[in-house]
């Protein structure tokens, strides 16, 4: 974009720069520091030095900002299905996407211990958690039947991918070491493999 | 009980004879008649012939009648993990429970089926049912690792198994023929078996 453009845009109150991660790092800062039922959209805001209205381009509600993340993760998972090879089975193609997936938050395990402090401390966050993770897996599933894979199987292993997932998302936001959330999905989905199996 | 005590019982008006039930089945009509938003409590006490203060002996709110049975299943859940063969792995104790608690549910299938379609029809309901899911999980998990399974061993074939019943449980209820829900949780098991192992 153009510097002139740029002006444009400011001088029209439209653009900010990073506007979007400057209010998710002012919103999880005022979670911690406030809770999450004493911060208000005002002072999140004020804090990234932007205005409610810019707040409220990006985010519904303060809900919002925990949860945006949501729908890039949800299009990564049917995306890497969606690209696996035609030969790969199924649990394959789940594995890949959750392991992709992983390398991905890889980066941000600060960012999603906080995140998951802030929701572990809330009944109404949880139920949100819990609804997010329902419908990942069923975009999941949704895209292993584009892959041609039948029902059941396509919801079982998409159910059984989020559930590896969230295990090993447990595990790795818990743990004081550094672990690798990759490395853990694998060891969760191994261990799947062998309860499944009868072990 | 003597009649001598149930006239007193009723004298003091604390007991009617299946009160839970008539009010349980006064509410799904209700709720299936007029849309579980539209009905209020005073209208399923009067249904059932009950005074309102009876209803809050049993309940605590009308979307708590679709809800109490939860309690017991998971009761039912964890019982039969415990009373496994020592001898059995995890799975096939999560499978015991599966298939016992499929077995209880046969009998009631026009009740699973209305209940069902009450909560298709509203996100707070959908909502408060994955809530249910969730904790049926957890309280397997709890009892699984009260048989010496270990993490995450316990929570993979918890969750894994909740998933198996969920998908049973919405393949008996939506099909048109009279199947039999522990034979659709045992097939939906092979499933996720065979789907786990690559194929």
């Amino acid at each position: 974009m153009s510097a002139a453009v740029i002006k444009y845009y400011r001088g029209m109150g439209r653009w900010e720069p990073n506007a979007r991660g400057r209010l998710e790092q002012a919103a999880m800062e005022l979670f911690i520091e406030r809770g999450f039922e004493h911060t208000t959209v005002a002072e999140i805001a004020k804090r990234a030095g932007l205005t409610e209205r810019t707040f409220f381009r990006y985010f519904a509600d303060k809900r919002e900002v925990l949860f945006a993340g949501a729908g890039t993760l949800q299009e990564f998972f049917v995306s890497t299905v969606a690209s696996a090879p035609d030969s790969a089975a199924p649990i394959d193609a789940v594995a890949a996407a959750l392991e992709a997936a992983g390398a991905l938050l890889q980066e941000r395990r600060e960012g999603a211990r906080q995140r998951q402090a802030v929701i572990a401390a809330h009944a109404e966050l949880r139920e949100r958690e819990l609804i997010k993770l329902a419908s990942l897996a069923s975009a999941l599933a949704g895209a292993l039947r584009r892959r041609g894979v039948t029902e059941p199987a396509a919801s079982l292993a998409a159910e059984a991918g989020i559930a590896v997932f969230r295990i090993a998302f447990e595990r790795w936001i818990s743990e004081t070491s550094q672990p690798d959330l990759p490395q853990l999905i694998r060891e969760s989905l191994d261990e799947l493999k062998a309860v499944t199996a009868g072990k």
